[in-house]
């Protein structure tokens, strides 16, 4: 185990003052700043900046936000279902530039497979009428344009992947509004923010995680999925 | 040539297990499951796999993609034309980035020049009404805006692309109709899935090809497609 | 300094040759023509390159690009504010990955750290009236729904960030009208496009930029935008 090389960043802020002293500068002032805001544990920004850049595709940062996110208590099982639940959620290519990124962090700092999830694990209990509700809305809307995706969808996703326990609920949907985010599908925020929340994600979590998205999905992003939040947290104080 | 190097995939099964095995638990069953679906031939998936990759610049999986279009039935000019195709609808970047993985696959291969596309080729028989008519709705919508979008649109893309016969016009629409899936560019879907259907492409095979899309551009995307590609079937069974 | 090898293209016409022909031979004609097309400089062309390869983490086409940028007159000081600018407009790992790029690149031509912007500089003037509108536009909308957001979006982003003068603003606005155009960002289009104008782009200048991003980022981008561009001519032509 190197733990010392694992942790050297790729990125350190004298190789991007040596481009940019204003990006190090920033680094160094507002992403600081944000990273200590409170609202959000170091642990959870770790959880929205991984599922920004595995959903992104964006493997240069990827490494030492690896790292970071191991160092805030993010732990193996759960980078290894991060990884997993965006292979769904962003597209297979994308958790496998991730898994190419994570082995040698994983080698380096001694991580062994008994730190890893099972394949067969006990599955989370299902909420059978929530999920049938689902199921039969896809069935009844894409059920004869897309038969395949919306077996998958059930057999796969919702009724295997979602029931995992490696990640919890709450997790596993904050990764899944943060992809959406990150690649600008604004059209399916309302219905995983709200699972999202009704996992037990909070409205000012989910507002301070828009404040992290700002930085690592870009501003656009952000602004673009801003009505969308409004919308729904109007509609839930509301409720 | 040594095409057990070609074929050693960057991405094992074990590599992935490494780090995530339920990700490598997913990739032997419900991935496998994909593949061997009927409805599409194999070479059909990989076609579908090598675009929306090269369309979202995902030169991690391509090599191993690469390899497996190739022992699937794409042949290297089919494999030239779909990375030509995308440098129109993805970008240049992108399909620069498809040459730099794809070189090293071709010359393990021991693939030659002969069995790449020529420049000069007989062009493909033009549907000169239907060209008309494309043209002068450009024209009429964007022909002041953006002359010179105009001008190559109708010249280099619909006039000298299109045609070539290295990539059959239904595959060509094919890739177009993943390039658009894989990106969330829903908005041109219409055309180009039409196009597509014109050009030979069956319902079922279209139906087919997003439980394909699913796996690679991920289940956001193609949520986001399925109510257009709805909507395109049933005008279409409505005439 | 060893500028040879800076400026020997990583990705030659032979390499894309031996993958591709047809691909070699429209970067040697259509691609060519674009480059030498009246209606933009050289310099815009490359800024608006740079942009797009940054905005989409193009990284295989960059290092190419920001040599043929830095021979076209972008200065090392904008190239610097370029990538600190699409942190905020794209993603902070776009631009570590931008940086990890062009740190090489800058290396081999010998640019040293008096040629890149200092951190401390003279702000540009701020127009306090536009400014205090947009902020409480922000504020009214989503000042409640993400605090943070909208504290950083007035504090680094548009009283810091677009103040810095190593790029001028017409320049900062193109950055970011590219970055939203090859990211499918359509919704903030009108508003930057608006910016852009007021900053000194002509109209006829935006027009060519289309033509530029059209190859750059792909056909349906420029596809996608055109309407809303159109449609941002026509209200302030009638003016």
């Amino acid at each position: 185990m190197n733990q010392h090389y694992a942790n050297t960043p790729l990125l350190s802020l004298d190789t991007v003052a040596a481009v940019s002293p204003p990006l190090a500068h920033y680094s160094s002032t507002a992403v600081r700043e944000l990273w200590t805001r409170p609202g959000l544990s170091l642990r959870d920004r770790s959880v929205i900046t991984l599922s920004v850049l595995i959903a992104r595709n964006q493997m240069v940062a990827l490494r030492d936000q690896m790292n970071a996110a191991l160092d805030n208590g993010v732990t193996p099982t759960e980078v290894a279902e991060i990884i997993t639940h965006l292979a769904f959620y962003a597209g297979w290519g994308n958790a496998l530039a991730a898994v190419s990124v994570t082995k040698p962090v994983f080698e380096a700092r001694g991580i062994s497979r008994e730190q890893l999830p099972s394949v067969e694990v006990d599955s989370l209990p299902i909420d059978d009428a929530a999920e049938a509700k689902r199921a039969s809305s896809v069935a009844d809307n894409f059920g004869t344009t897309a038969p395949g995706v919306a077996q998958f969808t059930t057999d796969v996703v919702f009724r295997n992947l979602w029931l995992r326990p490696g990640l919890a609920p709450r997790d596993r949907s904050l990764v899944t509004v943060c992809a959406l985010v990150a690649n600008g599908q604004t059209g399916q925020i309302t219905y995983h923010l709200n699972r999202a929340m009704d996992n037990g994600l909070t409205q000012s979590e989910a507002s301070e995680a828009l404040t992290q998205l700002a930085f690592y999905a870009g501003w656009p992003n952000v602004f673009s999925a801003l009505p969308v939040v409004k919308d729904v947290f109007k509609k839930r104080n509301e409720r």
